[in-house]
């Protein structure tokens, strides 16, 4: 759509009077607003987990985790630097809960996952249940719920946290509110959560209100042996993988409303074949080693790293062992929305 | 509604000639089909298994499971000899499978559940994956797929079966087809299903084509860990204690479209209070023992016997120890229509 | 599955011994309880209202709307007279009602739909709206909603009823209320339903409580005009001409949870293919005459008649004249459920 | 959440280490990021459409559709200048079409909707499918549907459209095609979208693909005849007085997946109660005067004017005549990711 409208004298008075009336011709700027394929400022990127580790600790001993509300070290996109997102549309940091500290209740909006990189035993505290978490787990904080995060174990925890920030900021739909006391008050055990909705079961009744599974801590190592099994069935999608969906089970849906979750096994050696789709991706890996080529871009990547691929950017991997990827984007909304596209194979 | 239409010569004389036009006055019949609470011939009932033990064994000596396509002794509701019913709408029978023994492929429209009452190691293989059961497994057949048992163990097995045979003859669809071997060909390992669709995850992309879920097996030992873990919240419903239905993980509906299944825990000396609804229920007692109210009859049971509650016909539980209770109705059909209801507590 | 089980003595007196355990030999009767195609006393019919209506509007002579309740003839199938059935899971049956008569006002779990066959303005009221009814409409009385019917017009008014009276006692859910007085309370005007949710909008935040269309009349006149607009495109479907379903403005669903409703346009010389569908289906001529062949019966029909087409019974319309079909059936409770099947050609 | 974390020379230093490693401190931005309740520098807005009109006449002397593609003059938000935005998701415009002038066949994974402000007469085609557009009716180009408009009339057209552009750009997944001819090739009666799918019926099997409804043009003679009918039962919500949402028939839903649609009826001297919620919303006059109080501005609007109301700000409607106002805007995306709230009354 290049509209090579000539730029006439009386066109440039024209433009010139419009603004007075809030107003701006379409045919300018049509071509940017309605692109052929997606265009963003988003880049591939990378973030070496070996090197931001020893940044995210020194931040532990600059500010504690209440000053600071929640102590992140935002992951930006280097296309888009300071604007505190990783994606067009979603957000990501490494957040730091040392031994003992508090990050202290509130709730918001904005829909949260954490996905926990290193440390055990630290835990999050949703609506008044705890789930102790472990490397590889992940959980959920779901919209305008309590939340709360400590540590009780003896060793840091970090985790990458991924927010649709952007999202909502774009939707004008921003609430937050502080809880009065540092902790919300713990009303079920731990563990309930797990048992009550996704044991393949649901209380008899039972009617969720709200959008976001009611299981909020997926943990690795039920998840990790779901694939070791499904691995035997040596069924290989020659993009993926094994790749699954964390699924809210009272709908089949996906775990949260905004943000896809998935768990890929990719088995050692595996070359995937080309593969791009239009929700920029942020990848974590949560076992394993490799390398994947991001559109032109090779990025090598190791167990606990993060790495981002934009919209509509070619992807193959190439784990050097198997590797466990997890990895999370704006896919629901786009499926919701009838926007979600892929392609397999190169053009 | 108790039309008292005088009976006229007149209107007897004109009642006679309405059959040979294959017409019938409503107004004499109004009040028998469109009743003010539930009518039906369906009775309490209950089978001690210690009681209809002898008779499955004594089957299996009388006729091998393949002659007999599948061994069953049909529970046949005391109210409705001859029908081959449970209740008005379900079917429910005892099947025995004894060691080296084959219950043939085939397939049908049909629906059917098995509830495991007794043994160990036989399986059941629905389009070409195996399962093992246990006692209190919790197995399914989905309607129109290609399923065989077999007994590999050295122990005879038993199980509930319960099918949903007299609502697809209502609804006049019964499609029924024998596969050409004794045994379908198995294509995926063992445990294939319900780590892929029953952990939390579902493959990316994937899409169930049909209603009844894709885990076929819902293991009692996962099952009991899972309502033991719920016992620590301490919240008891006070007319079902801790009642749980199985669920299409690909849905969050019911594990199957026509029948309800559900786990239920009642804690030594819970008395529970009145209950009926509109779903006649067939229960087996998975583990305990204790008594409960029909209408006016006492059922006193034990694990392994069967009872059925007719539809709208009060119940309260009594157990005399911890007690796993699971059921089966056709709740489903009936929320979907429109038409279940419920009455907790009496009149 | 034609089981050929000898009976062996030793079989025949175990036999005996079952029924007082309420227990009954499965193999001796699965061939027929799970059959390789639908099988069903059902046959094909046909109502001459020619021949019907002086027997209906004798009735009218014997006894008032009011003594009746309802005053209808059952079309009950001659495969299964007695019974109250024109389908194994439908009913249905002419309703008259004279000038200046009232049918009191009542409500019933069983839902409802009029196919108006002769007359003009009587009114049909649901939940406290009127609606006049004219030839061709389709008028719903949803589960358990007060409706009364009444005709202020100077003739008589005769409709097809169409109920779920034999699928609700099967699944043991009837309830029936009468209203204390003859009319329930109008509060709302003419008209208003079908402006409100059937014009393409619905009102802001509107949440549907239950599973029937609010729009309760569909007239025949918009719906007419549709179909003439339609067959504009000149695209016929082979086996249904023209064939459109009611739909519920609220979920895109059938207008009603137990049973589909369709209009069907056979433009004049139109010669279907053959066609079968596993939901038995009953068919009231709107306008237009023709044959139909129906399994081996031709049935030729004209303008208010009434015809049953069995489940899985091959059927192919020959229309003399542009004909209006419409029908019902209980498609919606087989899709729900997974049964549902067609099959379109000749075997 | 106002961080007060006091800025150490300690802390200025590892901040300047961070964006080396496209990290970024959350804490420092965080009360920005998540609000306590939306902030946008969305402003309440007015287009009078008496000083509008001569511009767009203007611009139709200067360029044609077709060297324009669409001759549009944007509406754009005054506190956003510059974007093409009317409000952080959306953006509208007004389009000119002159007689006997084409805007060329394309499409784009954007929806858009068209309401007529001015003419008679002109068309739009959708995947080849006319439709002849009036004022006041709401016509739909649904998400990669070939679309072209035309106007065979002698006066000019002028619409209002609104799109979805800047939502479809922040998730990355704009695509765009022109097709090879101006015009797409015709192959549909009109009309005909708009009887086979928006009567009550839908045809038989029918499955729709895509979550836009299949009807593209709700014509307003329908919609005003619809609401004048409700009037009738004097029912009126004190924050909206008479408010419809446009529906999908298939589903029931939103007429379109990213935009609510709705059309509204004030009775003369009505005075609505305070108003808020999160989905700012663009509303055109499409009958009346008067005037609404939005935030602390008062706008004063007559027929065809546009102006629009920011999210979780205050609004209440002053109409000095009875007046329809149509409204667009994000709510259906905020309710399907759980995020919409309103308010009614004041704090």
């Amino acid at each position: 759509m290049s509209q090579l409208v000539p730029d006439t004298p009386e066109l440039s008075e024209f433009y010139k009077r419009l603004p007075d009336y809030s107003l701006a011709p379409l045919w300018t700027v049509l071509s940017s607003l309605i692109t052929p394929v997606p265009v963003s400022r988003c880049q591939p990127a990378h973030w070496d987990y070996k090197k931001v580790r020893p940044l995210i600790l020194e931040s532990g001993s600059l500010i504690t985790a209440k000053q600071a509300e929640r102590r992140v070290l935002i992951l930006e996109n280097p296309g888009m630097p300071g604007e505190s997102k990783i994606t067009d549309s979603l957000y990501a940091g490494l957040q730091l809960i040392l031994p003992g500290e508090v990050a202290p209740a509130h709730r918001h909006s904005q829909s949260a996952l954490r996905f926990i990189v290193e440390g055990s035993g630290a835990y999050t505290a949703v609506d008044g249940e705890k789930t102790i978490m472990e490397e590889g787990d992940f959980v959920i904080t779901p919209s305008w719920t309590w939340h709360d995060h400590g540590n009780d174990s003896t060793e840091p925890m970090v985790w990458l946290d991924g927010l649709d920030i952007p999202l909502v900021s774009m939707l004008d739909a921003s609430f937050f509110e502080k809880y009065p006391d540092d902790l919300f008050p713990q009303s079920r055990p731990v563990g309930d959560a797990l048992a009550r909705y996704g044991s393949g079961l649901l209380p008899v009744g039972y009617e969720h209100a709200r959008p976001t599974s009611p299981v909020f801590n997926y943990p690795f190592a039920k998840t990790r042996k779901a694939l070791e099994q499904m691995k035997l069935a040596d069924e290989w999608d020659p993009c993926h993988g094994l790749k699954s969906r964390f699924v809210n089970p009272v709908t089949g849906d996906y775990a949260m409303p905004t943000m896809a979750t998935h768990m890929q096994l990719l088995p050692k050696g595996f070359e995937s074949e080309t593969y791009r789709s239009t929700d920029a991706t942020v990848f974590s890996v949560a076992e394993g080693s490799g390398k994947s080529t991001v559109g032109d871009q090779i990025i090598e990547w190791q167990r606990r790293d993060t790495f981002v691929v934009p919209s509509w950017t070619e992807i193959r991997h190439f784990p050097a062992t198997e590797s466990y990827l997890f990895s999370f984007s704006n896919r629901p909304v786009q499926e919701k929305l009838g926007l979600w596209r892929e392609k397999r194979g190169e053009d």
